[in-house]
């Protein structure tokens, strides 16, 4: 028996001191602070973690990340799922959620299957999978049913890419009539692919006259956001035909967050998420400037303008956005550097596993978010939209005792030099960030003890998910 | 030391099977069934209150009621605080908040320490004040300072009832400006008064040729939905000015519900309650009536049309409306009748205090609204926007130990025959209802004891609010 | 010299008093009644229409008409440019633009020279043609500059009808870009055709259980307005990119008016047309009717529900929308009856080249639309917008003599036993009108002599456009 | 008879070359140049006027000027009727409409009277008056009848200037539905002003510390853009409750005009005008400034950020505002300068009735608008609003001959060296034109021949007008 003593623990709605009781891979009980019952358990305790002037919180939650993802022959994601769980868990997040690929011509069930012989026994945390879909067809519909049975209940689909991930409107309607029939989540990659395509194109034929027009800018001048936002609204058109929930993934500007707000208002079933760089970098900062800065930023969607960054706070106080997560795909300076003379080239992702929880926090330091909201976000919403509640994203009895000790005070500075994650270069190098994770539990082991990590690859388990909690 | 064992506890976020310990007027613990500490605690506890099948909810919280409520000399509300916080604990809500009422001419700290001597040991369960003022004037304004000081966070105004309690827009920018200061939360009743006074009036002068235009179905045609609207952005815009936070009361119409959420949407600290009254009840059923059903139908804004409830069940699920209340205002039929031959003469108002959790499950029932939203609307919301939460809203350690039994398979059917108010008809006659307060706490003593009223006058105490948690 | 006396000249403005002098094909002169040029005009004046109790109105401007097109091997609408222009001068309209269509793997020339060859020497009135281009690519494009320099200044794509007449948003941001900087303007039959096809394989799948699913009403239910909305919302996306000018053909609900209206708010060059039988005609009368009567109104958009009539005469009031035209395509009853088993296999359109004057009178008559607004959607808008003002469109010195002598007081009704359209039925049997045509004039040339028809084939000559006259 | 040869006559769809004929104060006759007709025309001419090269306009219609109008007993704006009407000659304003201002305590026929007495034979040009109320009440809403009957067909309202012209919602109301019952046109200064007056005695208290809050600044700062967008929702409202046409004077603000754009996306009878200082001069360059520009540039509304500027010529351009008025009511320095210590005490007002038509030339020299909506917004649709087409705002047999012959290459510099309003300023000194008026006749008689004043005080008469055209 573990008893965290003394801290504050935050939930979504608000924060009080509680001590927190964990026997074995749970928590067992919540406790006033000083009552008889807290005296007792300390006695018996095998542990007691001072938790004095730290936050206690539920482990963080990141449902999209990209952990040894091969791209491209030349590109894959740089954190395998031992080091991209590290890093998670040095940051606090103690339950990830990355996807199973099926791409072109390949079983649902393979895919899976695949995956999973990735993932196990080398996670640090708690994973699941969402199923990403590359070839929707008769079959692979059919066998989304599988895959929910066995805890992958949320499915992602790709209006971008065309030619790889990319589902037309067809293929996409399709899948939410069979994802209404099953309960089942559809993710969106909300960007027009195609007509993204047209934009890389042209900017390719203009090599000829200005070659800054393969430039990193290119990146984000070709994918504006107006093809985002386009992209939501028809995502949330077509899942109004089928009467499916819907889940836009990393939106990334005002506009399309417009297009998410007004379906919400309408009272849909739609959700959004959007991710820190999204929040913290902007185009002009970064994308913007040539050379190694600029490839290191491109990601997709892009870093847009930096005056849509109140836009998106003040979605994720407001409800319009649900959830934060990373959309965690970082490479390492040679992959970048394939695009150097033609921002096409480059892989496109960041690393920000490890620093959700600390970015996020620097809007509860500047008033933007409540720091309920901050644990809403971050751990009990998602938690809840992909059906692990109350397993996961809560402190109280019966849940995972995944635990994250937080000083709210610490001063640190993010760089590539102290990071856990496997790359050579950070997307937030210099940032200076107040808060700090001192300590973690996963499933009721320590993690991360004090700033030292002592847990190990293969305690993390696969969570089998069941439908999602938000749906009306 | 009393454990309440078995029953699933309901939060704002989601449902879990949780032991419940009370020591004195607190909780002190939230236990695992079954654990080692839970049979500790049930070794100890000088009582065990079995929640099998229950829900255990965090005591209901109404901000919005008036007992004994003189509105004219010839009507009084009929419940004192007495009858009235009795009825409230039937129903499950163990805090309620009325107004001080500060009348033109009266000194704020008049009408508060009257208000005071009204209620002091009186009360059933907990109760606070909001102060009502009736005479914005520089004075008036100081002793806002004392009163927030004095645990009364909250003032509400009026843009209806010209010559009684109107405010004009310079006495609310001016309360506004001066609530922004004391970080007080403004509440606004919000109605043209002035433009609906015309519509009274014409009324009157219409009734020569047509005695139907002052029938209670002309109670709410002279009182539009496009009036409160109007009212509601107006309140918005001067709060702009003033950069204060408000709180609309007893929404009820779509119209006005898009006023709130096109301020919300900009993130604006804007924030609305709806009443079970207007998710309900409909002109066309009650108010468009002849004779005393319309006339029992009558309150203030009144009822609308049965298209808008759709909207307003949205408004509840999207958190465009933040709270449900009662604005509980009950007159019994020789006060009604006043109005027989002329609408104008009824005093307003419904009682429903004792139904507000009761009305709402029904929405969990029909799905309009989760089990957690239910929970976050009648109880922790309402807590956090007026300065209770940790002490009131939510089951952890520490929080007063207000906390129903909540038989969510029970069928009754409302009716004056068994209801607690003091009222001798009711608004709800025949309604009937799945799901049923079967035992109730407040502060840890057992008020309802399985459908049997234990309480006593006086056990209820006043609460001193703090400001809102939820302003950003 | 032709004068025409004593009637009331309506322009897009209002209506005044004016004797008009023809002057070979053109207009040369508008005069006060009664002044000294006026007798001096009647003296010389080869022929003196009079006018009393008539509008003198500038002829009708049609910009959507299909004349003799081939739909499918089995399916030529019914009328050819002979019996089409001639129901056009009895309805009052003086111009209507037709369609060059571009199938795949057909040169944009030879497709202009082809229609050119089936109209030519065979109109009434006169024509002109957009071009439809069914086949975007570099060569198509380049193409569009030559089909400009010779009046076809106006290019049509297609967001339905995949295989056929389909183009995918590249091809559509690769058409406007190339419209862009040609100044042309780009007409989009805005419906989401991949998704419909979904919905009408669905359609088809279900018959085996349930043959109402492949009824007329399924044709509505397939191409449901959420749709129509989605590819207007998306087409202005793309727009905006390209930085084009957009007019949506045939809009036919409110969902896709408000898409139009928003983008129109913004300031955007987005324009759109509706057609007589979506202010007139409904779902619930017709479509959702068995048999007959529904295969004969199928058309595409598909007729909505009456609800939506509203907000389309709303729209016209308020210039959301600018044109009413009619996409005339009638089919007789066999080819209607292709469909008898299966909507899928109905050739679709209606027919009211010879109505649309009339039709749009009744809103006048019931005041949905001044008069002088019925003038300008159905005459000066469309010539302004699509190249042919001052020419077309208007009543004043130097602009062709296209005038129209309509009586506002006749009756008459609608039936497929009077009208001048070559099809053996009419979707608009039985509609009473108040208000008729009498006299028409072309270029100059009495077409309709007081309902006696006049004209000849071969008189209607080809108008070359120049480009549109709106755009900002 | 005069003849205007060689020029293009410019209308609200379009331009075209026309000869115009005027016999008397009418015009006669509009001919083909070099047409048999006009060769008679020309023939017959007692004086040929040649406008090659010129814009032949109908003479521009101001609603909204304030002449000589007694603001305070120290106050009186700048020009009388003949100054007033001569600048405006000189500017191609050949109507204005002033006000009959009703005070307290006055009757309507009496205000009526005496402001009839002040231009009755003073005038260069027609007028007309709407009537002011400052004194709603029984009486003057029966005497509203008879001002209709006199030909003042609409009413203007202030929400605006508490104790002055102010009435409150139910007076605003009362009048609405009198002017529903009667047809008229209510008009609406749009500004809260009971709110606006805490504003400005903040600003006094706050002078005590900081001088600045006494500042011309302040006057914008005061009346900030929130206030007007309310206001103008507030009437919006107060117009549906009613069933009332309404129109937005001087509309200043994008927050306003989105007010006015969601009603008149509604299909609402709702109308606005901007003036030229909105859409030219900003706070920044002006008001923001110290001293006597600060103080000269003080009207109500305020000059508003160079932000919104964008939005109101979007507006213009997209009909959502409708006319553009002057509001001219300029008070020179030595008036200006009584505020120099207090920004309350300046009269507020600009003079423009002299340059409102060159200054909307910009706007199409810019391509903000096109010509034909420069003659609309200035000319045509003010005359069909306020009941005076098609005998003013259109060249077209039977019209009053108000015929403006514009340069559109000509080159010149606004300044009061220059210009001829009885004001010792300008708001506008050295703007550079492109454009310029050179010849103006008011009903038939030459009032600046080319570029000289040949006008005469009398001349201009009352213009009776009827209700407005524009309603549906």
């Amino acid at each position: 028996m573990i008893v965290i003593r003394g801290g504050t623990v935050v939930s979504a709605t608000g924060a009080a001191p509680a001590d927190v009781v964990i026997d074995g891979e749970r928590i067992s009980a919540l406790l006033a602070p000083g009552s008889l019952l807290a005296t007792d358990a300390a006695g018996r305790a095998d542990r007691i973690i001072e938790a004095d002037g730290m936050y206690v919180l539920p482990g963080g939650v990141d449902v999209h990340v990209h952990l040894q993802l091969e791209m491209t022959p030349d590109a894959t994601s740089a954190d395998d799922f031992t080091t991209g769980t590290t890093a998670a868990a040095w940051g606090g997040t103690t339950t990830v959620i990355d996807f199973a690929g099926q791409q072109v011509g390949m079983a649902v069930g393979d895919a899976i299957e695949a995956r999973h012989g990735e993932a196990d026994g080398r996670c640090v945390v708690d994973y699941g999978f969402h199923l990403a879909m590359g070839d929707v067809h008769p079959q692979s519909l059919l066998d989304l049913g599988a895959a929910i049975d066995d805890g992958i209940s949320s499915c992602k689909l790709f209006m971008a890419y065309p030619g790889v991930w990319y589902s037309d409107d067809g293929q996409i309607l399709d899948a939410m009539f069979r994802a209404k029939d099953l309960g089942a989540m559809v993710m969106m990659h909300a960007e027009n692919g195609i007509a993204i395509d047209v934009l890389r194109r042209r900017a390719g034929e203009a090599a000829a006259l200005d070659p800054a027009s393969l430039a990193p800018a290119m990146h984000g001048r070709t994918r504006p956001a107006v093809l985002e936002a386009e992209a939501v609204n028809r995502a949330v058109a077509l899942a109004e035909v089928a009467e499916a929930p819907l889940y836009i993934v990393h939106l990334s500007s005002a506009e399309a967050l417009e297009a998410v707000a007004s379906a919400r208002h309408d009272g849909r079933n739609v959700f959004a998420e959007t991710c820190p760089q999204y929040l913290h970098l902007s185009f002009e900062e970064h994308l913007d400037q040539h050379g190694i800065d600029g490839l290191r930023h491109i990601c997709s969607p892009p870093l847009r303008s930096q005056q849509g960054h109140d836009d998106l706070w003040r979605g994720l106080r407001t409800d319009q956005l649900s959830v934060v997560s990373t959309d965690h795909c970082p490479f390492c300076d040679n992959e970048k550097l394939l695009g150097a003379t033609d921002f096409r080239d480059t892989p496109n992702g960041l690393g920000s596993i490890e620093h959700r929880m600390d970015l996020l926090h620097q809007g509860v330091v500047a008033d933007e978010i409540s720091l309920a909201r901050w644990v809403d976000v971050c751990s009990t919403t998602p938690a809840r939209l992909f059906g692990m509640y109350p397993r996961k994203g809560v402190i109280q009895p019966g849940a995972d005792a995944d635990i994250v000790l937080y000083d709210p005070a610490a001063q640190h500075v993010l760089s590539a030099e102290t990071h856990h994650m496997a790359i050579d270069h950070s997307a937030w190098e210099g940032m200076a960030i107040t808060g700090q994770v001192r300590t973690v539990l996963s499933r009721g082991s320590v993690v991360i003890d004090d700033r030292t990590f002592v847990g190990r690859a293969g305690h993390g388990q696969f969570v089998r998910r069941g439908l999602s909690e938000l749906l009306v």
